[in-house]
């Protein structure tokens, strides 16, 4: 054993890599542990309220909790299978090189815990400053445990900055024994990435009424298809005569064993158009699925892969059933089954939570950011192009009470070339507060995110949605619109009380946008058809985009009046002048967020921290 | 004594200053002495080889030297008459607000040093982190040395980044006693400002020739006149048949006790274009100066106060004398004289140092940058734009030598708004070197500077030198121009072996100028007169200057093609197409440098360091 286990490891073969595995059990029969450094209160490193598998396997699953008060991540990683180690970290957006990585790993005879980073080939490197602590390792039937800990900001600038919205995690097996871990290649392993809210906010739980009661819309018995990609369709509907009640709360119900492939799942409350919506249970995409079913698309209820229960605020509700809204709910769920699992069978869906006893508010949906139109486009091949929206003073001085709204809970919306959003309340001109951000956005992965602090907006207030796009793969211009391939920036806020607003969104107004087009025309001395029946997608995919072409998009839109969205509903405007409005003027923006570093349990040297060979009783 | 020392100062009057000043007198008379924390080798704190009055009287006297091994700068202070106390620190453009401070005071009992940060209305603040380290502290009969030590980057957010280029150093001076740091308002104090270059360049000096000879070019005992600013012209002339000669070194002779007001000096050479010039010794700016004198400005020499002696390498000389070469030269001198000093009688000038032996190579001097015309314009009301002037591949690769030319010293130059001046070198599209960068460059401080490292250009480099101006205080758009308050963007760089090439720089296309005043009108719907009579500076001021039209001459300066002057002389271009050329693409840029921050000797606490009141021996 000792003499397959010292063999080289440089040329792997099957064989080699049944000798080396065997040689790992006998290994890891002895694994483990020795808790390093232990720090913090007990409770924060022993209870672990969030979860997420890594893998679509289930073999690696994370658990975490956020100390606030210390600015640091707990994180428990149960590792079902080890064989040679694994890598866990975080990177901008789940790339495995530019990484920062916590590391397992083992040369055969020992095993080693470090904090590393991957370079822009994904060769690993040791940290010379080790922020990932680790305080623990534990071996149990179902798997190794291995805890440890993290600081927000490190302040080590080959550190990943762990902030609030999405954070994209990463891990890799090692398959090998490796003698070192500058010998480790992140981008050559098998690994993946998993998005999650890594900073759940911290938010009490509101008391919940005695006369509550559930209900669970499920999916009936679902095959999983055996494809990477899924959306499944089913059609639920309330009793008849099922009066209004306020949903209060709702959880995910997840079929046990499917924690990994159930990506994510939105319950819709369809239109009152219609009195009736046909029965459907299958794919989202099927030529099968009946058109009536595009009519339901009111959010109820949303839930992602990471996310916990949603609770509403104790004074509002979100109000279902009664006269004036449809019975009929459509559950959808994204499968997400990249090893094509075949014949899984599912159940899931969304646990509602309901009370008669309806609370003072109801809660309601508004839409910021920009109109669904083509004026707003991204011109090709840039790597961080943005786009604002804006909901103005003009518009909330209308729409708004005079006690304002509260903003508790906020989605973020675009299509595939989104990479951040951010939307920011303004005053009298001046910044005042961050609604929701993220940094980290992916289009994959729209949650329903409580906010860590309700927003109150009034009467007079700004509300300013800026999303960045990433075009860098596409050879012509990204237009506003409703196709997967056109672009949006929306944030969903949910509110109380509910108001008339359901849209406040902006768009540049079009005949700036047409002078535009004339201008780089003539600069460009370009033959561009300016007839007016051709249309502005058209327009914009036949610039020729150099960089004062683009630059000038920018400006112009920096520059140019908006037509304003400020709707009762998406076709009813408020009464007023909407088109050729001024941009709001901020004179005074939010400092940008300087990174704390927190003093941390004294920094552990720039070397591998030996794991004890150790059986723990 | 003590009673009068107790009294309140809060209702100052002739008295109590009285009062207080012999008081402090009586302190004084004990004060000090204690090294503190003495840390570094010997030499470093006790040879001061610069040295640079602060204050109009030169009652403040700056001494200090550079370690860049230790990344920290020595300085020792002489104040002559003590009162209460002082400031001495530095600013980004020497204001008193957001400063960097430290501070010597009394609060009529003891006395006190700290480092200090001055907020945005000159309010004082201790600085949490001690950056200014009090070395000792030494009476003599000429007045107290203080001594003290500061990091070039102390990655203290509140401290300023000593960096190559100018600093603006500030003093303050207290004239009653405080009871403590936070009872200081900056902007309140009298006090000044000095410019300096506090980071010299290390260089050895060359080895002198034997047969070297010296010239003294000085003013002939001129009555300084009694206001702040004078520029003083006089014609000097070299011996007839004086033959070739190269310069390899001057140094400034400054008439004894007038060092705090002769600022800059420069030599002049004449043209050879006219046999003879007139006499003349007077200020430059008189109906009296014959024009002629105009036609005096090849730099051979040039002085600011805190330079040292100038150089030249030991291969290369500046040529004067000979035929082909005027015997005629102008000194220039810069009075400043804010105190309004009357019947200072001054002879300062310059001392050149010269050989008949000739070195292997004649030194040179070309202009890169901007042309002198108005196509190249800065909006007004910016706080900080940029304009770039180019040398390109193409006239480099036609007029310099195939083994290249050295350049060792550089002079920057703008008019009034200049603000930051930085040349890059560039070559096959990626920036290679910093050939001279000033990030706090003033006009009022142009200094012939060695450059700390030779940089080496070959036929197919690119200069490309870019210019930062402030325009918020003024009405109407800035355009390029020979006017003081036109501007112009220009880095004479001191060369050998010398060459044909006198001038490589760039402007805009004017075609792609005038496309833009057609695109700006027709935008903004302006009835500005495009007519082909009106001047490029008139179109300039008729713009109405919003955000767009702003943002598109940016967009268009750094888009259009360029006019190159690649010339022999100011009128003479190298023969060649030098019209509408394309913009250097560059492809990877210099890194941002990431300052330094040693682990210097252990910081000190934010506390102030009482000074003991015992003479020292």
């Amino acid at each position: 054993m000792q003499n397959s286990g010292s063999k080289p490891c440089s040329c792997p073969s099957l064989k080699l890599r049944e000798v080396a595995s065997m040689y790992f059990t006998a290994v890891a029969a002895f694994l483990v542990i020795l808790v390093v450094a232990l720090q913090g209160s007990v409770p924060q490193q022993s209870h672990f309220p969030y979860k997420v598998p890594l893998d679509p396997q289930g073999l690696l699953e994370l658990s975490w909790n956020v100390s606030y008060a210390e600015q640091a991540v707990h994180f428990q990683l149960l590792v079902r299978e080890l064989r040679f180690g694994l890598l866990f970290g975080m990177s901008d957006r789940g790339q495995f090189e530019n990484a920062d990585l916590a590391v397992l790993w083992s040369d055969g005879h020992s095993s080693y815990f470090g904090d590393a980073w991957s370079d822009a080939k994904g060769q690993l490197h040791m940290d010379s400053q080790q922020d990932y602590q680790l305080l623990g390792a534990r071996r149990a039937p179902e798997g190794l445990y291995l805890l440890f800990r993290r600081a927000f900001s490190t302040c080590d600038p080959k550190d990943y900055l762990i902030e609030d919205g999405t954070v994209h995690l990463i891990y890799g097996i090692l398959e090998e024994p490796v003698h070192s871990l500058q010998a480790i290649n992140a981008s050559a392993l098998h690994g993946g990435l998993q998005r999650v809210q890594l900073l759940k906010p911290n938010i009490s739980i509101p008391e919940l009424p005695s006369d509550m009661k559930t209900m669970e819309i499920t999916a009936p018995d679902v095959v999983i298809p055996s494809q990477e990609t899924t959306y499944w369709c089913y059609m639920a509907e309330l009793p008849e005569g099922f009066p209004k009640h306020h949903i209060i709360m709702y959880e995910p119900v997840v079929t046990a064993g499917n924690e990994a492939l159930v990506h994510h799942m939105e319950v819709f409350q369809c239109t009152a158009h219609f009195d009736s919506f046909p029965h459907y249970n299958g794919p989202c995409n099927s030529k099968m699925k009946p058109d009536r079913l595009n009519y339901c698309r009111h959010v109820l209820a949303a839930w992602a892969m990471g996310a916990q229960a949603f609770y509403y605020p104790e004074e509002a509700g979100l109000a279902f059933g009664g006269p004036g809204s449809s019975r009929y709910l459509r559950l959808e769920i994204h499968y997400h089954n990249p090893l094509v699992f075949k014949g899984r069978r599912d159940s899931s869906g969304i646990r509602l939570y309901y009370t008669a006893t309806l609370r003072p508010y109801d809660a309601g949906i508004m839409e910021l950011g920009l109109v669904y139109t083509p004026v707003m486009a991204i011109p090709p091949g840039e790597d961080s192009f943005t786009l604002t929206g804006y909901c103005t003073d003009k518009c909330t001085q209308l729409a708004l009470p005079a006690a304002g709204i509260r903003i508790f809970a906020s989605q973020l919306h675009t299509h595939l070339a989104g990479r951040k959003v951010v939307t920011v309340l303004s005053r009298d001109g001046r910044e005042r507060q961050v609604v929701n951000a993220d940094r980290h956005y992916s289009p994959h992965f729209q949650e329903i995110r409580m906010l860590k602090e309700v927003v109150a907006v009034f009467p007079g207030d700004e509300l300013i949605t800026t999303c960045t796009y990433n075009t860098e793969d596409r050879s012509r211009a990204t237009v506003g619109g409703f196709g997967i391939l056109e672009e949006m920036c929306v944030n969903y806020v949910h509110y109380y009380p509910q108001t008339q607003l359901e849209l406040c969104k902006s768009a540049v107004d079009p005949g700036y946008l047409h002078r535009y087009f004339n201008l780089v025309n003539r600069f460009n001395d370009e033959e561009i058809c300016m007839c007016p029946q051709v249309s502005v997608p058209q327009q914009f995919y036949s610039i020729p985009w150099n960089t004062f072409n683009r630059e000038v998009l920018k400006s112009l839109y920096g520059f140019a009046p908006i037509s304003m969205h400020c709707n009762e509903s998406s076709a009813v405007r408020f009464p007023g002048q909407w088109e050729k409005q001024p941009l709001p003027i901020i004179t005074e923006r939010l400092p940008e967020p300087v990174p704390r570093c927190p003093p941390a349990p004294e920094p552990q040297p720039a070397a591998p921290v030996p794991l004890q060979l150790d059986q723990l009783r």
